[in-house]
């Protein structure tokens, strides 16, 4: 599964491990249980849901690969209980590609969306012909990508237990988050509730703190 | 206590919980003894450290101030066993500080060094004008900002246990690490010396594996 996310970034599933039946069995190793009927396991879910008793979530386990702009990458990493790998602008030479943002994103100028677009793409242009320069001219690579603007975009494997993502989701699939990172939090949101559809209804029953999903 | 760091930047010691008798004391809590005398307390430290007891050295704790570009606050917010505090580009106008590298940073060039720094401020400049040009314009300060560059200063709060920083400085202070954040990794070896002068000393005889705070 591979989303599309803003103009040229995405949200990529690479690897997972366990479902909702995981969370069950985790939640009944303390009662020395197997799983039980459909019906019952699904019960359990959403009461382990409603109570907090948020661990045995612990155990489904997601790899994700993400396309995103370095300002939201730097929001995503804030996120510590996660495991990050991240192109690395020392040792790679970085692509010529940067979010622009679509006009809706620029609220009410006093010039026109149009030219706000223009500005926006003129001095991006301008840090990368310099970036570009500054390596032709034997600047070594760690110094030259500083002039690289936040927009730039990156790419980095994410991996994340159920109950991490789903604060990810609390926080970030919620308004009061950047309009950037919300297109992420929603397209991660899609794919979990594909992979663990009885996690994801109860946790937005039950636990979901944010706004945006209640409408997915 | 607050040392400057490259053109712009620093770090600050903000407040500290605890010294080496703090760890001192939490390992003696396995044996249910108190502080016994200096000499016998100092070679406890350094038994714990040699034989890779690091959990008692949790118990201290640092929080410091830190003004740094945001290349190196990027590199710095991976480690993960610490809490964060940062400026916010979206809720306020950022001044306009930029990291300049000093003329040794830039090896072997084709063009003379200060050529490149000419490079560098010019676009800089030019980004930060821009900026301001689409601040003026009524655009979002979450948006304007992704036209900054990675050398843009940006200042946070770091409170970190003296385990994790250790960590650190094994992986900051060494020639590894850019040389940007190596700086930063001394200052603050400098300030944990003087706060834990029994647990630095030791850190560096048995258990750091970095190769620039053998000299300092
Ligand atoms: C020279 C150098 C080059 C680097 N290059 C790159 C690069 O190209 N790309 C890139 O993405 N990163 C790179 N990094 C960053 C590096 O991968 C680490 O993310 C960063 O140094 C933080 O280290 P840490 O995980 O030990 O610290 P912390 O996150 O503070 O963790 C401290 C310790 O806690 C334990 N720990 C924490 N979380 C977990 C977990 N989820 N699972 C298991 N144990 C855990 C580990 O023992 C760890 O050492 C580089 C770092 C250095 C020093
Ligand atoms: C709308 C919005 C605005 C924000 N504005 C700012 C801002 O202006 N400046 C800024 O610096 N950050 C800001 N942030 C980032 C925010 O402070 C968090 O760093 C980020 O959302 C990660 O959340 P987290 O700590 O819950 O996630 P994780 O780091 O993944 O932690 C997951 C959970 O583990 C627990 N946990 C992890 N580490 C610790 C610890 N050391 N001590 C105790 N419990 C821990 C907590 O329960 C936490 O919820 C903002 C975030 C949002 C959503």
């Amino acid at each position: 599964m591979k989303i599309p996310v803003l103009d040229k970034g995405f949200v990529e599933l690479v690897d997972v491990m366990g479902n909702d039946l995981s969370a069950v069995r985790a939640a009944r190793v303390s009662f020395n249980m197997e799983l039980k009927d459909e019906e019952k396991d699904r019960r359990l879910v959403e009461y382990l849901m409603r109570h907090g008793h948020e661990s045995p979530f612990e155990h489904i386990v997601f790899t994700f690969h993400v396309k995103a702009p370095i300002f939201v990458a730097r929001q995503w990493f804030r996120h510590r209980i996660a495991s990050y790998n991240e192109l690395s602008g020392r040792y790679s030479k970085l692509t010529y590609e940067f979010y622009i943002p679509p006009l809706q994103r620029f609220g009410q100028t006093r010039i026109v969306p149009e030219k706000v677009i223009e500005k926006i793409s003129h001095v991006v242009n301008e840090s990368y012909q310099t970036y570009m320069e500054l390596l032709e001219a034997g600047v070594p690579r760690e110094v030259a990508r500083i002039v690289l603007p936040l927009n730039l975009y990156t790419r980095f494997y994410w991996t994340v237990n159920a109950r991490s993502l789903m604060n990810f989701l609390n926080l970030r699939a919620d308004s009061h988050a950047q309009w950037e990172i919300q297109q992420y939090a929603v397209a991660i949101a899609k794919i979990f509730r594909e992979k663990c559809p009885w996690t994801y209804e109860a946790f937005i029953k039950y636990a979901y703190k944010g706004d945006l999903l209640r409408e997915v």
